[in-house]
């Protein structure tokens, strides 16, 4: 209720002075329209709706909350797809900090379809949500400025891009957790080894991939580049690169794959083609989702507390609109190698 | 919007008229005091609290919608545990559908735990929620009693027991799956076929202990209870169960585990005593997690429709919102054998 309440008294909406009887005048249109246009509704045509929009969003307009108190704090919760084991530690996380803070988590998945976020966008226009987490997604501009003018608070977990400095992100400790990944490796005696890397457009995969070869270079290995497979953080990707691994003049005896989905589908490569791990390869993930404990065999990989991170997003976000600043713009959280079954010396060593 | 709507005008609220003035007279306390019971907010005392919540639930008070069109509506669902890689599949057919209604899913975890039941009642109420589907959870009668007294349709998916014949249900075909399951591995020549079982106080257990039971008897094979063990459908007690069938004098030449992660957890156990999947010893799950099509090797499972449980979930608690009823109480949607690498014909036939 906190955030309900200091809502309403906030500074954030003062921007949003503006009647909506004025927006009706300047729109050319009755007040019933813009009001059926600020509380989502469908049945106004898209030029209408268009028009309004746009005035609303020019003037700052937000909706006056509710009374303090009339009814529970909401925040959103917005993924890109709800397709991984990946977004239930992060809902898991999220929801113990917001039901503790009597708050509901609304989860959407936006498809990254910019219909599917304009819908969202009104939903949460109508429904007054408190505040916002995005994870791993990328508004469009035009969403992200109505965001802000309707002074509702964002916070963005693992970030794709870099988004505006007002805007609090929360990530973890990727490129140390690389650069742990790769010397674990280098440790047991492994000198040629590969990388499955993620999308290059995310920030998370650059970091990785950075801290993989800083590993390297301390450790005085030559990088070589045909060593480094891209893929999508989805298994069938893992599995695609580690066959190209395997189908190297020399082929690595190591692969790190930068999501523990991934590892999965090279561990399945490897067995199509009866290779053991960690006899013939050793395999070694990222994220330690929770059913790798159970992968036979089970995965080394590094910890990213996707939970703790959702917490941290919920608090950082009451922060925000209870009118407070978070303590830093950026976070990241540290990562942890856990190293189980499927990783082990070359077998040449 | 159709769901906040109807709500609003439509014929569950009818008990509701009493007044929060009349509630405030009979339990001898102010009208905000009785306010701020109904709001969930926290600064009354629990004495105070369970005399109005006592006097709110015997009036069958519900809290006067608001306006039509001033917010979105909002559906509950409501898990036990966000511990498993099973939730996500449901949350997302609930919220594809919910989104596409404008409905916004708010996702709540109760840990089976009264304490948090009561505080996600006390926010359900608040924010006046146009409908819950409760996915394998019991509540306790009280707030089953509170959930009928404030109108609120419920849903409850995957039922843990037998709700009361008002309260629709969507499960899954546990027992046919059980016979196909154990069917599959009858075609491939087992005869002593060991079963993981579920949780026995949850009725897809039995259904699935049911399903196997009928196909041994079908296939004229003389049942042997010692190869029936219990686990809780998590992946170590599936380890744990397994262990225990490898142990017996004369071990199954296949395995049935009634969850998918149970299965990862007895091939797990197989791994650690160089037995291989499925040329020393086949192994079935049941669920079609997405992640098992990535075990190693591939696993051979009976395929739950999780997403589309979730899916019918909305679809039905909608229309209760809207006054309709459901075509049937009890809904059970259709299990399908998916055949992947994990099981073959015993070695010695």
């Amino acid at each position: 209720m906190a955030a309900r309440e200091a809502d309403a008294e906030g500074a954030s909406g003062d921007r949003g002075r503006v009647t909506i009887t004025e927006i009706a005048r300047q729109a050319g249109v009755s007040v019933p329209t813009v009001s059926r246009v600020v509380n989502g509704r469908s049945d106004v045509s898209p030029r209408t709706r268009a028009r309004v929009e746009d005035l609303l969003l020019r003037h700052g307009y937000r909706k006056r909350p509710a009374a303090p108190g009339t009814r529970a704090a909401l925040l959103d919760l917005v993924f890109n797809d709800l397709d991984s084991p990946w977004a239930v530690e992060i809902i898991r996380g999220v929801e113990e900090v917001a039901h503790a803070a009597g708050v509901g988590t609304v989860v959407s998945a936006i498809h990254g379809r910019s219909g599917d976020a304009r819908e969202w966008m009104r939903n949460l226009r109508a429904r007054a949500s408190d505040g916002v987490i995005l994870v791993t997604s990328a508004l469009e501009p035009v969403l992200h400025e109505e965001l802000r003018a309707l002074g509702v608070p964002l916070v963005v977990v693992d970030p794709a891009g870099s988004p505006a400095l007002d805007v609090p992100t929360i990530g973890a400790a990727n490129w140390s957790g690389g650069m742990a990944a790769t010397e674990h490796l280098l440790s047991l005696g492994h000198r040629r080894i590969g990388l499955i890397a993620g999308p290059p457009r995310l920030l998370c995969s650059r970091a990785r991939l950075d801290g993989y070869r800083a590993a390297l270079e301390g450790a005085g290995v030559e990088p070589d580049e045909s060593l480094v497979v891209p893929g999508d953080f989805r298994p069938d990707s893992g599995f695609a690169a580690c066959t190209t691994l395997l189908d190297l003049p020399e082929p690595p005896t190591a692969v790190f794959a930068a999501s523990d989905q991934m590892a999965l589908g090279a561990i399945e490569a490897l067995r199509r083609r009866d290779l053991r791990v960690p006899e013939d390869m050793s395999v070694i993930g990222f994220d330690d989702l929770p059913e790798v404990r159970w992968s036979a065999p089970p995965l080394t990989t590094v910890r990213q507390p996707l939970a703790d991170m959702g917490k941290l997003a919920v608090r950082t976000v009451l922060r925000l609109a209870r009118g407070e600043q978070p303590d830093s713009p950026r976070v990241e959280l540290g990562t942890e190698l856990v190293v189980r079954a499927s990783t082990a010396p070359p077998a040449a060593a």
